[in-house]
């Protein structure tokens, strides 16, 4: 039997393939967590275990799909990097976009257990929704995972003063509300310090900064006058990414807006090594 | 601190709104289901466990998502169907289709044990892509559950005679690849038959004609001239949404080319009720 | 010398396959038409010669198009509309609407020594930009005509009153737009005819209800039971497409609203006749 | 008449801004050039006058589009550059390429006796097509600027042999299609030179090169380093945009491949100058 009766339906399929030489950012968030949280007793405001279990999973996707180049959570949301060279499934979007979703979720339900042993998952499951975006410089890139990470830190600084205001000062949620709007940052760590003795400063670096995710595969091949790697020769590029895909995966908590992370792990854009 | 030094970052968004009246559907595909079925020992040409296991997964995805209306899965795909009215998520396709690919991978994992209670997932796990296409009208959209369909067909009675000169035939798949070339239906009929004793019509209905899910929804209210169910009162559209979540999900192994499938459960298409 | 170094900049070309099975319509508008008109003179609220000069450009564009069914022209504005079975370009979008505006821009300069021949175009000269929309079904079709249709009566009644209230009445313009600002239809009649003795009504029909295109092709083979005409061998569909090539392209002024324009010409959106 | 019923049809127009920090190329080509060139009996294997009128044309387009930054043009195709920064239309692709395509035919109709003063239009008339193309980097765009004018190159050599072969030297298009199969450039140069005296050398440059059409405007301000004009204050950045209007326009056949020709007008690829 021949199948040709119904399949021009495969010409309504639309292509959607990103644009070349642009770097391809998903950014993942959970669905529904705020009811997910409540439902699961996650501290507030930052729940360590659950925070650490975003991060397990998203190893798992760097793990899985070595073309990932670095990666950023915060909440529960992260956003992965693929190098501006990358042709993984030609690039296409809802391919991309799908396998990393479709990965993170496997990760967090299979890890579960290991984070929350006393709390059995049960349906409705954590999902998570993903989109992707394109950025076509280093520039528009960095500036996106500034974007992010200073929201991080606009959102720890409120939900940190608000819970202190709600757990600590006994306020309920509109009161605390309500004293915050208008509220500058220097005003939230006021707040902090004079009412509840909390230093704001000495918040885990976990919840101020959120989580960097990168390969730790330190350059072995000489810098171009620039700075950056020389270009490989075809052995050595498939070398380097047998090497990339053993690289140790580190999760750091630390600042990436300002120049030094980039400058000092110069592979992580530049694509061509380890 | 303001955000907005960043913000611009947000304009690289691109909208991916799907055309209005149309029909959604989300096909799936297990990522490099060959070599996971390999790991896993799947039974050839078909496993039983493990294609409930994604008939269980995808009455998890039915489930969460009332807006669905029919999904059709065989092998390690699923299509699942969003009416032509559907206004979820504004008909975002990445919002849509992340969606699915993530509450269908977490509902696996989370299903596993239950299905292969002897063989637990070691990573790398098993992940799904996924994309959405559009379908101006139902007979496209009955076209591509027909394509599909045939495809099964296609795609078993091969498998099944192909693995019979393997398992039973003692032949090396090369050379049943050989043997296979050229044949039609009729040939592999009679090869099953007349070597292995198989009657082709007596294999599972699951493994013939694939699974399709749909809500067990008979229509309360009168059908107009044309068989169609009438439009309903806000108050009634409110209801019926309400059974439609409480709906019972049916699996079922059956025909959905003919007119049949359809004719006897109008409120599928229709979309107007519960 | 080869130009393979460079060639690899067509992978940056992106795809714009509009969905098949739905009907598109390009509707294009004058660019800075406002100006234009004040520096040719045109006669206010509307001016016949300029209207015509449309309709001619746009009889144009049916002519050298033969897969265009129908069109409709109000103001500086055309909507041309394809076949839902067109095929013309592979529907790419880009090529339908570029070919349609150039047509369009080439035949309105072209004609315009015609239509006003004291005075001559000088730099900068009109221009027309466009923009492709998909509707999957008739009714939606339908809509979209009427749409354009209602706005073409919504915009000349008002502007009608307003022009009198400033040419007849002596009012500036902001006065005059005072004096219509929330005014129902039945006000800007009453005014028009208590102050002005004018009769809506009898204003000319090209003003009131903007101008449709099409081919006059009555139907050479028998209809089907529901008034359709009957599918084409495939001799006949060439001999057909022949006809529609040749046959006398229509400038009317009348409702399209209502069934009956829709019902007289089956075979404007039958599409498979003459 | 409120027109709501109807504005639902809204809904099914899609957006297409394209990507922002992208180099946005429009190429419109001839439609049906072949035919047209005929028609009008054009020089072979170029009409001087032809591409005088292509070019004037295109000097409109300059001329009322100020966004625009270069333009190059060869045969019956010419490809428009807008800067990354642009933020003409919102960047939405469809006004972009129909207004660029627009203005182009109109002026192409309007010069149209200027250049062909003996030969009248008549329809079907002249009309051209177009596409946009983005670019992320400046190296991609040039390489887009390079792959055109070699094409220019590859395709002018071979004209000017073949119409040499079937005008000096007797030959039918068949017979000189023959010859040149499988000649490289060199092999096209001595048939030339040794058969007919041409030295490809001489001939015009507006054949070899192609035409690339540029504002000339010599910076007022000093560069920085890097030899790239320094960013302007406010006030001067809209002096230089009055400047940019009021640039003259120049029109030149000169080798844009190299570096020497983007690095005596820094202000082309800069944008923020005059």
């Amino acid at each position: 039997m021949a199948n040709s009766k119904y399949e021009y339906v495969r010409a309504f399929e639309q292509p959607d393939v990103l644009l070349p030489n642009t770097w391809i950012v998903v950014r993942i968030d959970g669905r529904g967590f705020h009811g997910f949280t409540t439902k699961y007793k996650f501290k507030k405001p930052n729940d360590a275990r659950a925070l650490e279990l975003m991060n397990a999973a998203a190893e798992g996707v760097m793990r899985e799909l070595p073309d990932l180049v670095v990666a950023y959570g915060v909440s529960d949301e992260f956003s992965f990097v693929f190098h501006k060279d990358c042709t993984l499934f030609e690039r296409r979007a809802s391919k991309l976009t799908t396998t990393i979703v479709s990965t993170f979720s496997s990760y967090y339900v299979y890890l579960w257990p290991k984070y929350f042993p006393d709390t059995p998952l049960t349906p409705p499951l954590p999902s998570f929704d993903g989109r992707a975006v394109v950025y076509p410089s280093v520039r528009n890139l960095r500036d996106y995972m500034s974007w992010r990470q200073v929201d991080c830190h606009i959102n720890n600084l409120y939900n940190t003063t608000f819970w202190a205001l709600v757990q600590l000062g006994g306020m309920d949620a509109q009161a605390a509300e309500k004293e915050l709007t208008g509220t500058l940052s220097a005003d939230k760590n006021e707040i902090l310090f004079s009412r509840f003795k909390i230093n704001y400063n000495n918040e885990p670096e976990m919840f101020k900064k959120g989580s960097v995710i990168f390969r730790d595969s330190p350059l072995s091949h000489p810098l171009d006058d620039a700075g950056f790697p020389q270009p490989l020769s075809k052995t050595a590029t498939e070398k380097d990414r047998k090497r990339r895909v053993k690289a140790r995966i580190v999760v750091a908590h630390i600042d990436i807006i300002k120049d030094e992370f980039w400058a000092a792990r110069p592979w992580i854009l530049s694509g061509k090594a380890p």
